[in-house]
């Protein structure tokens, strides 16, 4: 709390300075902050403010703070736009590859093309070279901002070369070895530089088997990478083990954040990373699934309107609907997450197809066995009536399995049609488990009906 | 695939040169791979293989690799039993102390115990001091292997320092510089250490406004921090600001993974994180919470069940039950899922608490209204039958909209009351929403029944 406090005085104070022109001031001020805080500073402030600031700091100093400031953010075109162009391009030159590349994918082909004329043509090229690789990829994610060296220098001379660069490279706590074609086939930590002798041989200190992704890698296939090895940057290289690019952690973080959001998102029905607080917004996201789910919920209904002779001479029937459907539901939701956290975690994704459908169908039979058991005891002595009893019973255990055999090979087809599994979310599987559940139902008391009435 | 490949063939070999007593080729191939490439090794061996493991290499060497074994994995307890129990704790020592702290947490009090007193003294009590903090705070996730000095030195001596410290430090690249009383009073980078002139001092050099963290402080909390700031470590203080030790990247994306993976299970109703293929233990997991919603759904069916005369009177009712509940059941588990996801990024739980629950029974009237208007029509048509329509669109409106009020208070209750939101399930939305849903519903239809027969 004081810490934050702190902040709000000095961000007053900020304030204060700019619209006194207190230049000096403000610039000592403004940069001790952390960029973090500089771009919260920023965000907070009127256009009028803005516009101060961009004739106080260099498209230099701005490009740092922005290199953290999510690309995400809705306001980032408005940003760019009250800019004066030139100084919005020299800002994006000077940011970091991989940002400029995450923010300029946010505006359209026009005014991509106008920053890009307004750059020098070497940060133009290396721009439009990462604005071409596929989303969600390595190629999508690496920045250019790396150290690389030849292996046939003393640590005294990569060291040298590390001073010189230390300024741009977005880490310089690898450095990668190429050779004569820019082919990776090494890599060194700053930390062997440092323990080392000044004399001794890169060739002779790095390590040959270095770990590298390739360009069109799965963004999730490279962070499953970085969290098997504690890596803090991976580099990135095409198929002909040319070094391209470097990806580094806190990128990662963001992807990890991302799936899980999106994973998280599709269980729900609901995309929870835009989240809204104007309900008719809010509301029209949500709709199409809801819509879409009642069409699916009418076949329900209209399966239940073809049994309603036999409602309306058994109404103790309908008493148990929402039970069957509701259990089945809740075992076909539990099923769903479990195969779709397993696609993400596994690596032998055919291997594991049958037997994980043919577990999660047998772990159904058992928790349909003991639901159905405890129901038909349930219902046996509640309404006097064990033939009802297993009636319901029956009808559990074959809705739960049903649920379970829906809830994973559902998300595992989506998954080898080459769809996100995610997209399989729980209530698409509780309401067609609905519809599996009528059918069983009903079609397990109409064999009974003689009995139970 | 290749390197895949690759790696098979070189754990073959390795087996073999374990089998045969070749020590000098087994250490030379084995000490090269990466170390989480030599874990992965380590658990694909028999208990008679690694046995040999613990002969040919040093306690030190197998501690660089159980590093980054994850302490959940199941063997670990085995692992450490077959070792001499010396060997065992000379491997913890060395250790990183955070890593050391998770593997002995997963043991009982008396192994701790044993452990500890093999160990050094100094070692012993570093690690007690660590067990002690509470689980999921700063204080547990910290390691006490960090770099500090003191600001009134030259660069090159700091330099010096930190070669000397490289080998056991847990990061380098941040270098924290504290006051006699060991507080915590700036940071400086490598990167800044290096590009700055050797003769330049400490003092001059280091940011004074350096980010800590509390050491009680939530470890969520602390990755948000990491996430918005993209920092590689963050140190870790008491309440008297004393550098205690640092939390690295690593470790947050662990964390990130774990509360990720907690939430998508809560919203699931199953852990997802103990995935398991054998049925019975499957389905020993998932039956407590189904049979407990079970137990809440009877009351929907005993609920039901007093309204069968309704039923009995007009079976059309039937019809529509499982569509009322199941769209009002996907409405508040989208509900849910904001809510959560919301509790879980904001940092002023006490201002958005009535807000947001407004902002969803909004959303559900909006939603509610839609729907139920596309319901009243197709009803209406579908059963040459507009006042059934009526009945069934305004059960819906309700319906969705308490469903939307059910799917964002309680979670919001339970994180007021202390417990993680994420334990209010998507399936204890969807079963207590059933109740509620038939509850309006029958209402409704009473109250209309003699209109629409």
């Amino acid at each position: 709390m004081d810490e934050n406090q702190e902040l709000e005085e000095r961000f007053a104070q900020l304030t204060q300075d700019l619209r006194e022109n207190n230049i000096q001031a403000f610039r000592n001020s403004f940069l001790e902050m952390h960029i973090y805080e500089q771009g919260q500073f920023y965000q907070s402030l009127t256009e009028e403010n803005r516009q101060l600031i961009y004739s106080y700091l260099s498209p230099k100093e701005l490009a740092d703070m922005f290199d953290v400031i999510e690309e995400d953010n809705e306001h980032m075109k408005e940003y760019l736009d009250e800019m004066r162009p030139s100084y919005a391009a020299d800002m994006l030159s000077e940011m970091y590859t991989d940002n400029a590349v995450d923010l300029l994918n946010t505006l359209d082909k026009k005014q991509i093309a106008k920053y890009l004329s307004l750059m020098s043509a070497d940060d133009a090229s290396e721009i439009k070279e990462l604005l071409h690789y596929e989303d969600e990829t390595a190629g999508a994610i690496m920045t250019t901002e790396f150290v690389s060296i030849v292996a046939n220098q003393t640590v005294r001379s990569a060291m040298y070369v590390l001073k010189n660069e230390a300024d741009v490279a977005e880490t310089i706590y690898y450095i990668y070895v190429v050779n004569q074609e820019g082919q990776l086939v090494g890599v060194i930590s700053l930390r062997d530089l440092i323990v080392n002798d000044d004399d001794a041989m890169i060739s002779d200190l790095m390590s040959e088997r270095v770990l590298s992704v390739h360009v069109g890698d799965d963004q999730e296939d490279v962070a499953q990478t970085f969290r098997d090895y504690d890596f803090l940057a991976l580099p990135v290289t095409d198929y002909d083990d040319h070094l391209l690019g470097i990806v580094t952690v806190d990128d990662i973080i963001d992807v990890i954040d991302d799936e899980a959001a999106s994973d998280y998102s599709g269980l729900a029905g609901v995309n929870v990373e835009e989240i809204n607080e104007n309900p008719v917004k809010a509301a029209s996201r949500r709709l199409p699934w809801l819509i879409t789910l009642l069409f699916l919920g009418m076949s329900t209904a209209s399966l239940i309107s073809h049994y309603e002779d036999l409602v309306s001479e058994a109404s103790i029937l309908a008493v148990f609907i929402s039970l069957i459907t509701g259990t089945a539901g809740n075992a076909g939701t539990q099923s769903l997450a479990v195969a779709v956290r397993r696609l993400a975690i596994s690596d032998e994704k055919d291997h594991g197809f049958v037997r994980l459908v043919l577990a999660e169908v047998l772990t159904g039979v058992v928790t349909g066995a003991v639901t159905g058991i405890t129901i038909f005891l349930i219902v046996g002595f509640w309404k006097h009536n064990f033939i009802l009893g297993f009636v319901i019973g029956m009808a559990m255990l074959f809705a739960i399995t049903v649920a379970n055999l829906a809830g994973s090979l559902i998300p595992m087809l989506m998954d080898r049609l080459g769809f996100d599994p995610a997209v399989a979310s729980g209530p698409f599987i509780t309401t067609l488990s609905d519809l599996t559940s009528v059918l069983i139902y009903f079609n397990i008391a109409s064999l009974f009906m003689g009995y139970f009435m």
